[in-house]
């Protein structure tokens, strides 16, 4: 789909040295002329690479100081992966899976429980008056840090049975457990919005006062147009970038 | 793609009836007995419907008052759609369009100039040091209230022969025209983020004190991969929705 260009590999090998840590918060990255001669590239090259990183919130750049691994490192998250199936090979959910992909560290906390789920959910799921749903209430950490909170909701009926009604983490993921039953999402409808957290959203994501959230709503299809998940994040602005890569049909 | 069921004709037809200001801020719907005999209906049609419209920010509904019509009204934004050639009996670009779908009345102001862009996005334009863009900053209205803004940034050495080098607004699109000179975009990356808003947004937009906004910025590539648009687009929070259906491939 893409091309994947000199400039992106120098780049990829830069957010590596800065996701690993080797290149720190406040740390200045070498000059260009360094990463021309290190690298083997154009200054073209070496700019637009910088300019990747720029753009991702990765870095900074002035004309007297450099380029500076910024404190605020915002996650770059892609919906779309998760619609391809992951090889068999590397059995994590999709937010573990991204994360440890830019050498960060993931963990969460999971708690499980059967709910008779708030009207939008419930809509959105289209369950039958007093209708039960499974939620998955996970805060989500990286490096530590609390980052962002995913509940997801399943209609209790059609995963009763599953690892997904029991407590703890699943750890091939809860879409694949989907696929297991006879459920694959084959359709995502995602939702996007912002606005500003609750006081119970600021405490648990220990969010900076004036720090918005976005919504993010992402309502999952199977094969026969049937909802069978509803996963709200609430993610921090300050640490989030979504992307979504589209082509012309 | 999606099925279009029952209820979501019953959605389209009552949010017709809002957009067009038959039913107007405060209003209440009518009761769900009634829109089961008017559109000869299930209940449950009716629920799905009227969730759709909840979902969307439409109607808020209590067990007392029933259905009633919020007074914020957000857009729904379909980045998607804007890849889908439109018919040619439809001259209008994407914004126009998609609001006056929704039986509201678009309007916008456009100021043109020539620019040596910001770094950020000369980047993402991969311009050579001291390149120039034309860019067409655009304020949109909505029913006659400021909504939002879009700047969108192009290589002046592609476009400088064009209608997009010019004042004033272009009735087919600026989409349109790029395809015209050869350059139609077949794939796009849209980030997406959040933050609050300069000082200097809040009092363009009109912004309410203590409202986020959403940026959007949107990199438009043609059949070479070549960059040909840069279109940041800064949202108030309370008034749009972004939506995107994916399916698995």
């Amino acid at each position: 789909m893409a091309r994947s260009t000199l400039y992106q590999q120098v780049a990829s090998e830069l957010r590596r040295a800065i996701y690993s840590g080797d290149l720190g918060p406040g740390d200045q990255l070498p000059t260009e002329a360094d990463l021309m001669t290190s690298y083997g590239v154009s200054r073209n090259t070496v700019r637009l690479a910088l300019g990747e990183l720029v753009n991702e919130g990765l870095i900074s750049r002035t004309p007297r100081r450099g380029s500076i691994v910024r404190d605020r490192r915002p996650l770059l998250m892609y919906p779309q992966r998760e619609l391809t199936p992951q090889p068999a090979s590397v059995p994590r959910e999709a937010f573990g899976f991204a994360v440890s992909q830019e050498g960060r560290e993931p963990s969460q906390v999971i708690e499980v429980s059967i709910v008779e789920p708030p009207e939008d959910i419930a809509i959105r799921l289209e369950l039958p008056d007093g209708g039960l749903a499974v939620v998955r209430r996970r805060l989500r950490f990286v490096d530590g840090q609390p980052y962002n909170t995913n509940d997801s909701f399943f209609p209790h009926a059609l995963v009763r049975d599953s690892e997904i009604v029991r407590p703890g983490d699943i750890l091939r993921g809860a879409n694949r457990v989907l696929e297991e039953l006879g459920h694959p999402q084959v359709r995502v409808v995602d939702d996007i919005s912002a606005r500003m957290p609750t006081p119970a959203e600021s405490s648990r994501l220990e969010l900076e006062p004036g720090t918005p959230v976005v919504e993010y709503v992402r309502v999952g299809y199977d094969s026969d147009d049937v909802p069978v998940r509803v996963a709200v994040s609430v993610l921090p602005a300050d640490k989030h970038l979504i992307r979504y890569e589209l082509e012309r049909r």
